[in-house]
């Protein structure tokens, strides 16, 4: 049995698992939303922004993934949202299976949407489906405006990109256009929006446009 | 046959070619160092200043790793040094497999430092032993000072911290004494260097302890 048979039965099976969460998010009539980004883009930043924002008109609770510590889900845990954490020990992203997990422990009934905060990784992530129904990318502007390109396949799967830590633009050597073109030229389907959370900006945009999506879900 | 028993199947075959790796820097006095980090946070800068200053002093190559594109062997190939590109395609590290091919590539003789750049990933290449003399662990300001305790593998695995875009700490959320004081507590034995490669800032503190290393092992 060669190992990418075995690869290829966990990706099958995981599949499987993120079907049967779809199928659950369906039934409910939530809005899943798988983030996805490197270490310290600002993905809980981002939820923190827009749970200040959209508290009050959608019912938002949030899975956390993280390699080791609580901290997302007590930062988060400060909106009065339900969330649960998932610690991977060491594991490289979130499986279907630990978030079919983590649904077991929360109340899904009146939900719009769901934040799944993923592992901070841009490499591995990009495979696993967990049942959502978009991958929301966070790519900072302090990575660099080549990303797109050198880490294609989050940016191919993804449905929606935010561009974070767009304040910090005047001090570093980032194109956010370059950046955006080379997301488009990967998967030209991409949502851009440009943000910060230290100043705000674009979160009105982001939170318009999900309260919309999240609206249609229910 | 269960899939743990094929990852550590998997992991040592790797040590296996790991090991055959360090014997030939050893033969030839090259200290390898294993450049590790997330995307972005400037392991390429951090190659590109350490040419500049240690090319004339020492005789330096360099092996990139990257999930697509040979950008960062362009970047480096500027400096007149030997470099060889991986291409993981979609890989989420580097292997020992993938560092002997390259080197096969190369000149070893009268070389005094190998620099291999990893895959752009905090987890993942914290597991892979590629033969090196250290990891050398790139963790950019912008990233937040948690990181450490939420990434412990790879601080734990490290010889060298370098706390890189220590310029921009004055717009960040992000105290340098923290991040130190956490990745101190993961690995106390960790050398750390606060850098910048937009002001040079510590890039003379880190390339003298270079020197001095390189100049040992040679």
């Amino acid at each position: 049995m060669s190992i990418i048979t075995i690869e290829r039965k966990v990706l099958e099976k995981n599949d499987e698992i993120a079907s049967r969460n779809r199928a659950l998010f369906k039934q409910h009539g939530i809005l899943a939303l798988n983030l996805v980004s490197s270490p310290g883009a600002g993905k809980t930043s981002i939820i923190e922004r827009t749970l200040e924002r959209l508290g009050k008109d959608l019912k938002v609770a949030v899975v956390e993934g993280d390699v080791q510590t609580d901290y997302d889900a007590q930062r988060v845990a400060r909106y009065h949202v339900p969330v649960v954490q998932i610690v991977t020990n060491g594991g490289c992203h979130l499986e279907a299976k630990l978030v079919q997990e983590a649904l077991s422990q929360m109340d899904l009934g009146g939900l719009d949407v769901l934040i799944i905060e993923n592992v901070g990784n841009l490499v591995c992530p990009a495979n696993y489906d967990l049942g959502e129904a978009m991958k929301v990318v966070v790519l900072s502007t302090t990575e660099g405006d080549d990303k797109p390109l050198k880490y294609p396949n989050m940016f191919r799967n993804a449905s929606v990109l935010l561009v974070n830590k767009i304040d910090l633009v005047p001090y570093l050597d980032c194109n956010p256009a370059t950046l955006k073109s080379n997301a488009l030229q990967i998967n030209p389907h991409l949502q851009i929006f440009e943000t910060s959370c230290t100043t705000n900006a674009g979160i009105a945009d982001w939170c318009g446009w999900l309260k919309e999506k999240g609206a249609r879900t229910s």
